[in-house]
């Protein structure tokens, strides 16, 4: 049987825990959704070629490359999908972009604002030539989270007055859990800031169409050296005997002020016992509130203020009746998603915008955002916490 | 690249709701399970031949037939997965055991007792040639629903001594959504009872490593007439002017005793407004309980009677463990699965134990069986509940 | 300071559990809620002049008999609240009541219907000559359920479909509890059926509007001996070596049909390990539901079917706002109240009846027909579940 | 009957909201604790000699006094309970302990440092006297908070890494919700901060037995002008068209250190509308984590991270066995408590301290620590939220 849609050729650098997400995505946009163009898996980048052949098998890709430079010449890539840990993103997404690829690069978009501004420039640069440029926020794309950020965009719950965020997960709370190139803070930029902060940074952005004007922040490192990993599967490593030193924050909290100037209180960290990825928010409005826990992940809780103080209550909304965001593409009400779809539909949207030739969201711009907001926290931090403003 | 692994061709028949989740999980099953064969989504089965190309090209089969006959003939098919509706398994069931093709059969295996029967005895006798067959009962897969099976046989909760078990829905609560195949008793047998009843029968069976041995019931019907659909998406249709008759039960209610003689009880229904897939199952043992509901699907409510009463309390259990069923394959702790992931799991079992060639479970004598307890509620309810007892 | 208001004096029979609950109320709803009289706790009744004399002096009562004859004879007596075990229910309110005393009598109201009988018609003849009686239903004053009862009389939830109930416990679930008069038959008539199913047939009778108008019951009794009880505190006592029989059922399941036609399903145990006083009752009408847990008891759920799908979500309302039942009188907001707060209601219901001069509900013909249900369903599990009509 | 115990005699000064509270305490206390000293209901305290005779009436007080000068001098009087608002509690605190009266005190304990400075002066000249102080941070009755002091205390959790706490209501959050003194400045001291923030930091302090070392903070007011209440019933008023000045902040954002250096993270607001008392805390530690709602106030989650990852989850403990803190004296398990049931053991804890001859807790001294915190926090939000010490 031919396929009538014209192609899109996706090269993927990198193909650890969000590669093999990412490729969940690739594989699976297309049966579900209408797209204007069907992705096809060309290339998988990865140093070792033995492994990364393995896993172009494993995971659906025609073929693999051992340099990610050799993926952006090439004719049948449309699309570079950089996986990679967050020191190669600028360099990567650079070239691919200068090279007329489009480009989808996860968070954080880089380890600096130095980084970031590089990249937003170039995409800015690609933009003027029709090639595109997105972050892999995707919790932005969990239904639940996309109905808060509707619903506060119709004015569901009023003005914005108060936002709580909180990313808690516990993968780290044993003090002899292994170093990974997630505790360095040459890979990794910082620790829970950015790796887990980032998204409840953007999070609260995408929600209440607002930036994040200033915080105040103060970080945390719990446990100063562990063991060296010898091996790795998933975030779960086996450490040896030898030790190192742990070089970013274990936890990061931070006050903020939207555009607003509404308050927001946030909290991210890798110690929070019993929490394995509980990223909430909550945001208090005028006239309603919305809040959201991705431990259960299928519910929007929502309070209307305007109704009667007899019956009103928090609503269990269960996103996933057809009129929710992305569900009709899915399965009947009550029947919930899972963590990778967000990870589809972010290739839904990036692949409908080429299709449209528009530029898909988050961009460079909004990814550079948080790189500052993230680099604000870390001066205030150093400060004595004093309240940091964050340019434009 | 060549795959190294033999293939296991599959023939699909039927391509709505169920068809879409099995292509799910003959497209992904061996991108994150380790397979002895890989399934080849080889051909599709569609009465209208145009609607089913585009059906095989949107869910990825290679081949499309019109006729459910010619695909048991063919060589490259292994495997005849059949999702329609329940009044067509029998006929196609022995057609393909007999062909020499193993057989995946949606639940309800059939519409009624004997047609199970003859479906159990072509099953027994391929087996004898190395032929296997599976009923699709695909909550079992859910990883908590898998955990508490395991926690139950290890004794975890003593000796069971009560089950409650509710299967909750709302879709026909309103008396204007319109009539389908499933409240047909020619083509779906019965109504909540077999299609999601038979649901509670077999996760109390499989929890319990119980049958049930008599039951008492209770079925009703709420809205006699509905409005004749006009077109269907999902679950979901629009009603035109002209209205029919609902021929089978909206809600099933039975007691029932288990074959130690426990006592359970069940609720089945499409009319429990704000309930969308309640799938619920609590066990109380000698020693401890376990709770589960599907709104829920990724958490097992654990209460272990043997820790001191001053912090004893039901445990949130995330079954996202790398420890937990399944789970490995998947995610890091906390980001959970969805839905679908049971229907990969139960290819990944399915697949698993033709490759060893074993029997995979639950076999058409389990299907026998829950269609015994299904026959027995509605000869009970028809004997103002009697208690009925059932033959093995 | 004087007080205006004219006494009430109230006897009170039994001093153990329910003794030291209704204690509760008499000493403190006339300091919460305006009432027409002030309760007097005029006399305790027990059997053993010490105990009981300490027990009055504990309570707040002002006089202790040991004789309950003598109460009913005394003029500073106004009410008679009985709060001993079943099987004297009926001799004691039978005389008080000719002897002109109001009566207020813990449920179940009787060991058996003769009993029943009796008092109901005894409360019919008092009832012409000004005296009052009642059932100590008193799960009816949790302001949740209560609401719940207004909801549906309102038509929030439109026609009642479908109700399910349960009353959950576990502290008979070790086979080690001593026996108590509550596992006697000849004293406590019934188990966990007279006990607690009792309360969820009023729950159901009373939140409905409706009464049950026949079942089909299945009684079961898991440990069938234990340790006579040495001594006890509350519900929990010490065994000694000797064992007894348990002459009364552990667990009650029935379902049943309201005089509607509307289906139900009950179930009651005290071996739900984990389950402390789950007191549940769910009712599914034809646009919308409501959900009740005692466990989380300031709570009531509600799904209002008619919003639209997008937002619609059962409501977690919070029963502590100023305009709901009984809380005016209570704390601001948020500030919940506690078991024993239904009695306190209880009492304010009464008075505030006696005060008008009219019925208090449940009356004991509303009580005669919970027994009517307890007595089918005992006769429907001796009988095959089949289903017994209760007559009126 | 005669009273064997001796009786301790009280004085209560103010009967709005506090009043009640503490007035339930004292009249019930005894009822169901053994006590060492009766609490007598001397006297009642209001300017308004009409009003306070109709309030001890209704309260349960034997006499009244207008002047709080004069019950300082009764020889009833044992215990001045000081239920006014803060800008009175230095001058009543500091003359009842010159006095020789014991005193205890609502919170926040002063509306200054210098004034709390003051009376913990007092308090520490009073103890070398035998004469007893106390503020009334009831929280730390709650039995799930007591047994989370508790559970600390015994390494349950390990070394305390972090805290999150919050303190959400609602109540102010319509912009129309009438002025009161709690929105006062000078009556008040500060707004969500001293109100219901400090109920946050004292239960951080208590249940991590930890002080706050030192904070980060910011504050807000959302609605700066509001209408002048005509009248009040509770925390709710009603407004007229004269409209004034809110002087307090309404949310109060803050991070923390405790002395041990772990990181906290705090907010107090009234505008988080749907949240109506959601008093809030979570400890995680080295091996586990313990949290708290006081929205669902008869439960503690716990999670034990020593055990297996299989089973590990948190444990909904609920909170209602005998062998939990202050349970025994109560109701069977699962027959939760309310709001009031925490001044009730806070009376229990002061006769009992006072019976033995000890210091009750919370001392004047942990009342100026709290005190120096609130100022901290205002100094630290003055100064764009720069970290301030908080000296001892």
């Amino acid at each position: 049987m031919s396929e009538d849609k014209p192609r899109i050729g996706v090269a993927m650098i990198g193909y650890a825990f969000m590669g093999r997400a990412h490729s969940q995505a690739w594989r699976n946009a297309h049966r579900f959704f209408d797209l204007p163009l069907e992705p096809h898996m060309a290339v998988l980048v990865g140093r070792d070629e033995q492994r990364a052949t393995s896993a172009a098998r494993q995971l659906g890709w025609d073929a693999v490359e051992t340099d990610w430079r050799r993926v952006i010449e090439r004719e049948d890539v449309d699309v570079v999908d950089i996986c990679t840990p967050g020191d190669t993103h600028a360099e990567i997404a650079v070239a691919a972009l200068e090279a007329g690829k489009h480009v989808l690069v996860e968070k954080p978009m880089a380890n600096t604002v130095a980084e970031a501004e590089t990249m937003a420039a170039a995409a800015n640069a690609a933009r003027g030539r029709g090639v595109h440029s997105m972050v892999g926020f995707t919790y932005r794309r969990v239904p639940a989270i996309k109905l808060a950020q509707q619903m506060v965009a119709e004015g569901r719950i009023g003005e914005v007055r108060q936002v709580r965020a909180q990313y808690l997960q516990d993968w780290l709370a044993d003090a002899d859990a292994p170093l990974s190139w997630r505790l360095d803070k040459e890979k990794a930029g910082s620790g829970a800031l950015g790796d887990i902060g980032a998204h409840i940074i953007d999070l609260t952005q995408f929600v209440t169409g607002q930036r994040i004007a200033g915080v105040s922040g103060m970080l945390d490192t719990f446990v100063a050296e562990r063991p060296v990993a010898e091996s790795f599967s998933g975030l779960h490593g086996t450490g040896g005997t030898e030790r190192g030193p742990v070089t970013v924050d274990d936890a990061a909290m931070f006050l903020g002020r939207l555009s607003s100037g509404a308050p927001a209180v946030f909290e991210a960290t890798r110690f929070a016992w019993g929490r394995k990825n509980a990223i909430r928010i909550e945001v208090n409005g005028s006239t309603g509130s919305l809040a959201f826990d991705f431990e259960d992940m299928n519910v929007l809780h929502y309070y209307d203020a305007t109704e009667s103080t007899e019956t009103a209550g928090f609503r269990r909304i269960l996103v996933t009746e057809p009129d929710h965001p992305y569900i009709e593409a899915w399965w009947p009400a009550g029947h919930g998603l899972g963590y990778e779809h967000g990870f589809v539909h972010q290739a839904v949207d990036l692949v409908r915008a080429l299709g449209a030739g528009e530029d898909p969201t988050p961009s460079f711009e909004d990814g550079l955002h948080v790189q500052r907001v993230l680099d604000a926290i870390e001066r205030s931090s150093a400060q004595h916490s004093t309240y940091t403003e964050i340019g434009d």
